[in-house]
């Protein structure tokens, strides 16, 4: 789907991956470095399976869109004599979708069986990026100079979530890595938003000359500021997050004291608000 | 060898042992985590150790296979005058199978002597891998643009094996690794029969047209589809391995709990039940 | 700025900061292998606070000076009809300026909050050299062949220490990466003066031959002895600290041996003696 | 000095290392799996000093040979007018080996100091290789396809030494790392003699044809069998130095007993022997 649309979608997907990330994670060591219930680590078990679940429902509703939109392929690989390929570019994007669907699958597995290795998810998650991002590279060559160009920046922040993935196989839990591929999610929607508006102007507009250097180094640069706005994004997210628990616990205590000073009848209330700290 | 079988010989040894550590990983992964008593232990290191004996075999096979071939060197370097070198293609495919006899010798000398350094044969095995890919890159030079193509991603399965077994070298015993490892094993012997199939037809067809951009689309995704069916196979085989154990265990378990009943007269039976659930 | 100004403010920035960080370590490693008191420890966390601000500071006056020299572009990003963009060089060095600003605040947010994730300050300091070499990277096409080179070396150096700062995040306090860091920052620094020194010669001066294959080989081998004497810096100053921390020690030693001769009277003195050799 | 015996000089310095780091290596971990006295962890210190010493001199024999041989630059830069640069080459080795001068500098202080930190002399030992790496890949730009193919797989030997020594720098005491290191350095050391075989034939001969494609594709073959012989060679100089070691042990021990059937009258006989067996 070479239009605004097709570009708007997985965009849309990414970013709002990226946006959930961003505040899973915020939540996940927020709560862990101010309290330690078991029952926080359990809720995070349940929502990797749901992520895998929805995971799994975008890939199956990507594969369907690619492959039977008006202009799709319909499933046919080849057709006609002499034989030809039917619309390769659409089963290339289904292909991709297909990998991010085995990663949600791979998800679901590893934390709702209880003998699958940790980090099996990660590495599948890795895997999907490593083949997005394989399909892409050889997907963009035989293009004009800026299409080329546009799309290879969108392949490093493809391959820096494939090594990040990678990483977290064996490093888990590292609140660096987890911020970085939020990050790298949101660029990459955002990206996908900017290569939509620059190669198929939604509103019409002049179009960019697509051989000159100008407009190359300017799309390099936007690249860094489309990060840094990623990273802002993720800041404001984490302090959003941690504001509102803060007050979540602050109103949480006084209903707590309030308790607190109808139990001071009985000696129970000192041990309560104790715990309550902690 | 470049016809057919010479595609097809390799492939069926890759995809032979892809299957065989995938049955053995899964093996040595579910009996882990069901039972720990050190015979299981043992029988791994005998396996190892047979393993570098039939990849010993091979290598030898292959070498003599490559030279002695009718339209083979003959252990002629080089001939004629002026001096030209003799079918450079089979030498170099004799010194690959030379390394992976190499890296068999190594599994055989770390597993039977007690002094040798842990990760050798992983080191070996790397080393005999990025010597593989190593004579390919300089192999496929100089060839039509699909004949390339399609070699140059068997590449990518040779050095992600070859970094596979570097990273075991020094992380032993990482479920993830081992898999990926049988995956990519899969992935090259399936490769092998593509290659065969799209550059030298066995049963005639059409030929495959080497300059068109839509053949080349068409067999970078085939290469994703080749992994994707590779890391079914090993789910199925896992999943198969997994029942059977367990199967085995039950009947294991009803064997013992009926020499139980018969023992009950003497008081020990319990004490042999526990020792079984373990 | 291209010309011999525009090369020599960076690099004297990153010669400051070469030197700073090479007598920091220093202080550092040898205070910390002679004592072991918290007090130091504290010290160097407000250094931190503090570097991280000059960072702010410096990267603020790098922006505001690229956008309103006289020839830049006063926060101008395109105009004219048609449109073109304005100054993009500048637009792109106030980019880098930018995200060392950001691995500022973040030096800042990372030492003075302390649920900050340890490492966070390193991560963000690798971000903003990989935007500094990756905008580089694009920055320099389509020059001549001596330009070209000359700066693709600097690229080394801005890579190198993006790597370094990345294994930083995971490895901290490791000894040999601080002083490489500080060795890459006053390479970096040295070879920015001597890309202004051959490209725009201050004091006129016959001009260099841009496509001699000989000065690229000249280039090439002065880069190394730009390193060279990097390390001799870094050896020297290491040398120099450990002379200054013994000679205090010694006389601070004197000073507490005095006292402990007038403290004599009362039994108090060898107790204190001791306390300072530790 | 672009003749055989500018090739032959290097390759010998490289092989002797190669032999010396086999045998040592060899030494040092055969003689700590048999025995634990702290004497022989002091001696290997001492050698490091001694190797560090032996690679100063080799560095210092090295320059003066490059500056001062009858068509060598005697230490002019430049000269002439319009002035151009005299011997780049020799100059380029010059610091190549100043590098590996430094690097036993490192060794040297690493070892006789006690505060330095550990991996200190890996480090610049891994500088020193990436130097060379680095000169020789601008080195060989610009030549006939054979001269250039045939270095830059010497390339490969020094990249992965570098590579291999940096690992090092973090993980030390790793049999395999060591014994790797000593094969590259055997690897690089015939391979500079098959260079100077090739290109510049000692007894005449007929000349290579440097644009024949059959020639790269032996050469390239003929790299992996210099590997096999690396390999061969190691192996061989641990199972000599093994043998050795067992029958010093071996003849110690009888003179041992004999010593203890003489003691046998004084019972502390016993004792000594049962020391000996640690």
């Amino acid at each position: 789907m070479a239009n605004f649309k097709g570009h708007a979608l997985p965009g849309s997907f990414f970013i709002l991956f990226g946006l959930w990330w961003s505040v899973r994670c915020s939540l996940k060591y927020i709560s862990r470095s101010l309290n330690k219930n078991s029952r926080v680590q359990w809720n995070f078990k349940h929502l990797e399976i749901i992520e895998g679940a929805v995971k799994v429902g975008f890939a199956t509703v990507g594969i369907l869109a690619e492959q039977f939109v008006p202009d799709g392929p319909h499933l046919y690989l080849y057709s006609g004599q002499p034989r030809s390929w039917v619309k390769l570019m659409n089963w290339q994007h289904s292909t991709m979708y297909l990998f991010f669907g085995i990663s949600g699958a791979a998800d679901i597995i590893t934390y709702s069986l209880t003998k699958m290795p940790i980090g099996l998810d990660r590495f599948m998650f890795a895997i999907s990026f490593f083949v997005e991002g394989f399909l892409f590279y050889f997907h963009i060559s035989h293009r004009p100079m800026l299409d080329q160009h546009i799309h290879s920046l969108l392949l490093m922040a493809i391959f820096g979530s494939a090594a990040t993935c990678l990483i977290q196989t064996f490093m888990r839990d590292n609140m660096i890595l987890d911020f970085f591929i939020a990050s790298l999610a949101l660029l990459q929607g955002t990206w996908f938003w900017q290569i939509g508006f620059v190669l198929y102007p939604p509103w019409g507009g002049p179009e960019w000359d697509e051989s000159d250097h100008g407009n190359i180094m300017f799309i390099t640069m936007c690249f860094c500021w489309h990060y840094a706005i990623a990273i802002l994004i993720i800041a404001v997210n984490y302090s959003l997050v941690y504001c509102c628990i803060q007050s979540c616990r602050r109103s949480n205590r006084q209903i707590r004291f309030g308790l607190g000073i109808k139990k001071q009848n009985n000696s129970h209330a000192p041990l309560l608000n104790g715990l309550d700290d902690e």
